[in-house]
C-alpha cells in the first residue's frame, strides 16, 4: 500500500514564511486565524487523512461504488470516514458561520483539500463537490433556500453536486435540453437525463442536493437562456426534515477508468421538484461561481497525486538496490546501490519534486489572492485579487492537473514493472488523476478560457496584477549580489521575456483573426504557468539562500537545489513553446478536414 | 467499440514511395517479395485483423485471463483467434524456410506487426513472444534444439517467451538467483522464481517453450556468470510429440493497469528439466538478440497504438457536434459544429498525426536496414545498417512508446468525459500503452544503451550512417529551389545542428565525468528522435511536393501539411532539450539523497 505524511513542513514554509500569515490573519473576520490555530489544523488533517482516509484508497479503487436499482452503495469504509470527516469538521472550515461554519481562510481549506486530494481523491469529491454547491446557494440562491439547505449541508448530513453535462453536450451548454416547467406555487418540474454527474446518487448522506442547469419553455435560445435549479433528491418538510423522495432517479453509474469509489451518475429527472437559485435564465453565471471553485479545486487534485505519487517514489527508489553508481559502488556491503544513486532515476524524482512543491505554492499564492478578493477592506486591493484569480484559475487548473498526470506517470516510471502492477497503487494514481485533466471543463478549455476571456476581459485589466508583481520583483532583484541568485535571476527574465513578446503577439494576431489565439492557447497556458511556477520558485530560493545558514539547512538547501533544476532543466521548455506559438494557427487551419 | 481501418494507402507510400522496395527485392532471399505480394499481404492482414483480432481486444480487457490452481486461461475468443492466425501464416512470414517459415523481408513483418499492436496489443504479444524466442534459438541453439522446436513455435503449435526478471532484479539482470546444475547427460535442472513472465502461462498452445537466464554453480559473479536455458513447459519426446510435464508451474497471474488479455506470471521453476542455449556464462548475448528484437517490437505497439488512437480520436472529432467554429458557423444547419473546426482540437489531431506518421516511417527505415544487415551481400552495406539498427532500436523503443503513451492520452482528451468511460475504448488504449514505455528495459534504459553503449561503441562509429546520411540530405536540398521545402530545410537544419552540438558536448563531458552521459540521456534520446522524424518528414514532404499535383491531391498535400505542423509546432521542442542537457549534471547529482 503507498504511504503518506503530509507535508507539514513544506505547507508551513510556504503559509508562513514564503508569505505572510499576518497579511491574512489581519483580514476582518480572520483574526482568529493565527499560526498556531492553522499549524494544530494542518496537524490534525493530516493525520486523519493518513489514517481514514489513505487506507480506504486502494478499496475504493477495487471495490468500487456499486449500482443496483437506482440506489448506489459507496465503497466500504467511506460512509464512516464521511461521518467522521463530518464529526471533525473538515466539511464546514471555510463555510460562513452563520450557517454553522468555522469561517477559516480559505487558504488554509485549501492546504487540507491538497492533504484530503493525495490520499483519497475519489472521496475527496464528496465533500468537495458539496463545498462548491454551498458557494452558489450561498451566492445566489434565496434566504428560505439558504436557510433549509445550507447548516446540512455544511454540517455534512446532506451532499451537494452539479448537474450540467447532457448525453449530447459537456462543453456546449447552451445545447441543454433537460426542461424546467413553472409550477403555480413558483417551483419548477424539472424534466431531463443529466450524465457524468459525479456522486450524483450514494448511501452516504439522508439527501443529495442537485444543482440542475435547465431551460424554461420561454427562454431565449442557447446559453442566455440556461437557469440553474436546486432539486433535492428528498423534498424537505416545514421542519427541515427529509421528506418523500422526489423524482430524480440514478439510471446507471459508469464504467471508467479511475476515481473508481466516487459515483459517475446518469441521473433521470422526470418532473422533479425544484427551485430557481439566481435569477431566470441567468444560470449560467450562477454556475460558474460554482464551476471556478470547482476548477481550483480540480487543480488541487493535480498537486495532491503528485505529493503522493513523489513520496512513493522517493521511498521506493531509496529502498531498491539496482546496478552500480557510474563512480564506484556508494553500498559495496550490498549487492546494488539504491536506485536514488542513478542521474536518470534523479531527473524523474526532481522533476516531480520541481513540479509539485511549486504548484503548491503557486495554489497557495492563489488561494490568498481569494481571500483578498472577498476579505479585504481596501477596495483596490480587492480587486487586483479578484483580477489574479480569475487570471489564475484556468491556469491553476489545466497545469496543476497535467502536472499530476505527468507525476503520477514518472512515479509509475520510477517503480518500473511494479509500478504497473495495482497491488502496489502507483497506476491507480495515473488513472486517478487523468480525470481532473478532462472534467470542470477540459484543459484545452481552459486555455481557451485564459486567452479568449481572462487576457481580454476588462481591457487586459486582469493581466496586470501578475505581470506588475514579477516585473517589479525581476527589477528588484536583478541588484542582488548573491550569486546563486544571480542565474536564476537570468533564467526567470528570459522566460518571463518570452511571456510578454508571445502576450503581445497573440492580443495582436487575435484582433486580426480569432483562431490564433485558440490556436496559441494551449501552449499559451503552459508557457504562463512555467513563467508563474519560475516566480515562486525565485522566491522560494531567495528565502532558502537566506535561512540555509541556520537551524534546517537541508530543508533550505533543497529549496535552492530544486529552485536550480526547475530553472535549469525545466523553464526551457517555455523557448518551445514561444517557437510553437508564434509559427502560428496556420499549420492547424490550413489542413484539409477530409485528409484527416 | 473503437473503429479501426488498417493503413494500407500510408504503409504502400512508405514501403514503396518514401523508401525504394526495389532495394530489398533485390536482397538475396527476397526475389519473391514483389510490391503485388506485399501489397496482397498487407491487406489480407488489415482484414484479418480488424475482423478478428480487434473485436477481441476490449473482450481482452474485461475478462482479462483466468488464473486456477497453476493453469491459466486466455480470455473468450482468444485461442480460436490464435489458431486463425497461425492457420493464415502469420506467425511465420519472416522465419526462415528451413524451419516451415516464408522467410520475408523483416520490413513486411513489421508492418504487419503495426496492425497487431493497433488492433490487439496485449493478443499480439504470444506471438510476438514467440519470434522473439526463435530467433534466440535460431542463432545460438544447437541444430538438434533448433530442429525440435523451431518447427513447431514456427506453425504456431507451441509458443516461446522470456524468462529475465526475478523478485529483487529487474534491470540489474546481474544479481540473478535462478541456479542451473548439470545434469549427467549435458542437460540443466533449473530452479528459481521468475516473475512478470509475459505469456508465461496459458491454454493456447500445447507446449510453451521459457528461455530462462540463470546461473550455474561455478559462474562468475555478476552479468559474465549468466546463462540462457531453454525450458519447456512439457518435455518433449522422441518423436517430436508432448510428453510429461517438466517442473515449471505458473503460482499466480499479477493484476495490471493493462494489457489484461495477456497473462503476466510468476513462473516458479523446481528442479526443471532445461537444455542449455549458447555457450555456458554467455547467456547475455543471447539473451540480448531476444532483448533488441523484443525493442523494436515494444516501439511497434507504441505505434500500433498511436494510430488506433488517432483514427478514433479523427472520427468522434468528426461526429461530436459542440461550439461553433470561431469564424462563423461551418454547419449552421446544425445546433453546433463539429469538433474538427476548433483549433485546439486540430492541434491534437495533427500532433498525434506527425507522431505516427513519422514513426511509421521510422519504423520501416530501421526494418530496411535489419533486413540489409542480415541479407544484404556487401559487407560494407551490412555493416552500415547494423551500426543503424544498433543505433535507432533504443531510439525507437522509447521514443515510438512515449509517442504511443501522449498520443492514446490526446486520444482521450479529444473525446472529454467519454474518454475516460470504458465503453468508449479510449481508456484502454491509455492503459495498454503506458506498459510498453517500462518493459523490456524501461525508457531510461533506452537512453543510458544510447548514450553509454551505443555512441562510444566502436569509436562512435554507430553514428556514422545516421549523421552522414542526414547531413548529405541537407547539404542536397539546401539547393532545392521549390520554397515550400526551404522552411522546412532550415528547420531541419536548425535541429539537426543541435543534435551535433550536444552529441559533441556529451561525448566530451562524458570523458570527464561519466554521469554527465548518464543524466543527459533521456532529453538526448528524445532530441535524437525528434531529429530523426523530422528527417523522414522532410523525405516525405519533398515526395508529396513532387506528386500533389497527380492523381491524389488529397493524400499528397496531407502529408506537405503534416511535415510543416511537424517542423512548426514540434521539432522546436530540440532548443530546450539543448538547454536542458547542456545545464549539466550538477542540479541533480548535488542533491543531497536525504532530502529527497
Amino acid at each position: 500500500m503507498p504511504i503518506y505524511n503530509a507535508p507539514l513542513r513544506d505547507l508551513k514554509f510556504v503559509y508562513n514564511e514564503l508569505f505572510d500569515a499576518d497579511d491574512l490573519q489581519q483580514l476582518p473576520g480572520f483574526e482568529e486565524a493565527t499560526p498556531d490555530l492553522v499549524d494544530a489544523i494542518l496537524e490534525e488533517a493530516g493525520k486523519f487523512c493518513e489514517n481514514e482516509l489513505l487506507p480506504l484508497n486502494q478499496v475504493g479503487d477495487q471495490e468500487g461504488c456499486q449500482f443496483e436499482d437506482g440506489k448506489v452503495t459507496a465503497p466500504p469504509g467511506f460512509k464512516a470516514a464521511y461521518d467522521a470527516f463530518h464529526e471533525n469538521g473538515y466539511a464546514g472550515l471555510i463555510a460562513p458561520p452563520e450557517y454553522g461554519g468555522q469561517g477559516l481562510p480559505k487558504t488554509l481549506g485549501f492546504m487540507v483539500q491538497e492533504i484530503i486530494c493525495s490520499t483519497n481523491m475519489a472521496f475527496g469529491m464528496y465533500p468537495g463537490l458539496t463545498e462548491g454547491a454551498c458557494r452558489a446557494i450561498e451566492e445566489f440562491a434565496s434566504d428560505e433556500l439558504k436557510e433549509t439547505y445550507l447548516p446540512k449541508m455544511i454540517e455534512g448530513t446532506w451532499s451537494g453536486v452539479m448537474c450540467l453535462t447532457e448525453p449530447h453536450c459537456g462543453t456546449d451548454l447552451g445545447l441543454i435540453r433537460t426542461k424546467a416547467d413553472a409550477n403555480d406555487d413558483g417551483s419548477y418540474s424539472i424534466t431531463g437525463t443529466k450524465i457524468f454527474i459525479s456522486a450524483g446518487e450514494h448511501d452516504m448522506t439522508e439527501n443529495i442536493v442537485h444543482l440542475v442547469l435547465a431551460r424554461a419553455p420561454d427562454a431565449p435560445e442557447g446559453i442566455k437562456g440556461i437557469s440553474l435549479f436546486l432539486v433535492p433528491k428528498m423534498s424537505v418538510n416545514d421542519d427541515g426534515s427529509v421528506g418523500d423522495a422526489n423524482n430524480v432517479v440514478c439510471g446507471a453509474i459508469e464504467h471508467k477508468m479511475g476515481i473508481h469509489g466516487n459515483s459517475t451518475c446518469v441521473m433521470n429527472f422526470d418532473g422533479a421538484h425544484g427551485f430557481l437559485v439566481g435569477t431566470l435564465h441567468k444560470g449560467m453565471s450562477a454556475m460558474f461561481v460554482m464551476m471556478n471553485a470547482a476548477r481550483l479545486g480540480v487543480g488541487m487534485q493535480g498537486l495532491g497525486i503528485s505529493e503522493v505519487a513523489y513520496q512513493n517514489a522517493v521511498s521506493y527508489a531509496r529502498d531498491r538496490i539496482q546496478g552500480r553508481s557510474l563512480k564506484g559502488a556508494t553500498q559495496p556491503e550490498k549487492a546494488a546501490d539504491p536506485l536514488t544513486v542513478h542521474p536518470d532515476v534523479r531527473r524523474m524524482l526532481l522533476t516531480m519534486r520541481a513540479y509539485t512543491e511549486g504548484n503548491r505554492a503557486l495554489n497557495v499564492w492563489v488561494a490568498r489572492a481569494l481571500d483578498m478578493s472577498i476579505n479585504a477592506e481596501d477596495p483596490k486591493q480587492r480587486e487586483d485579487a479578484e483580477a489574479l484569480v480569475a487570471l489564475m484559475t484556468p491556469v491553476c487548473k489545466s497545469f496543476m492537473t497535467d502536472c499530476g498526470s505527468d507525476v503520477a506517470n514518472m512515479g509509475v516510471q520510477v517503480f518500473g514493472g511494479h509500478g504497473y502492477i495495482a497491488e502496489w497503487g502507483m497506476e491507480q494514481f495515473v488513472r486517478d488523476a487523468r480525470i481532473a485533466q478532462i472534467y470542470e471543463g477540459t484543459n484545452g478549455i481552459q486555455a481557451l478560457d485564459l486567452v479568449g476571456r481572462k487576457m481580454p476581459e476588462k481591457m487586459g485589466r486582469n493581466l496586470r496584477p501578475f505581470f506588475h508583481e514579477v516585473s517589479a520583483y525581476l527589477e528588484e532583484k536583478v541588484h542582488d549580489e548573491r550569486d546563486e541568485m544571480q542565474s536564476l535571476i537570468m533564467s526567470l527574465a528570459k522566460s518571463f521575456g518570452r511571456l510578454q513578446i508571445v502576450t503581445g503577439w497573440i492580443a495582436q494576431q487575435g484582433m486580426k483573426n480569432p483562431e490564433e489565439g485558440a490556436a496559441a492557447a494551449t501552449d499559451y497556458l503552459r508557457l504562463f504557468a512555467l513563467v508563474a511556477l519560475g516566480y515562486m520558485w525565485l522566491r522560494m530560493a531567495d528565502i532558502a539562500l537566506d535561512k540555509r545558514a541556520g537551524d534546517e539547512p537541508v530543508f533550505y538547501q533543497a529549496k535552492l537545489d530544486t529552485a536550480r533544476f526547475f530553472c535549469n532543466r525545466l523553464l526551457p521548455q517555455t523557448g518551445a513553446l514561444m517557437s510553437a506559438i508564434m509559427s502560428g494557427s496556420d499549420t492547424m487551419m490550413s489542413f484539409n478536414e477530409a485528409a484527416f
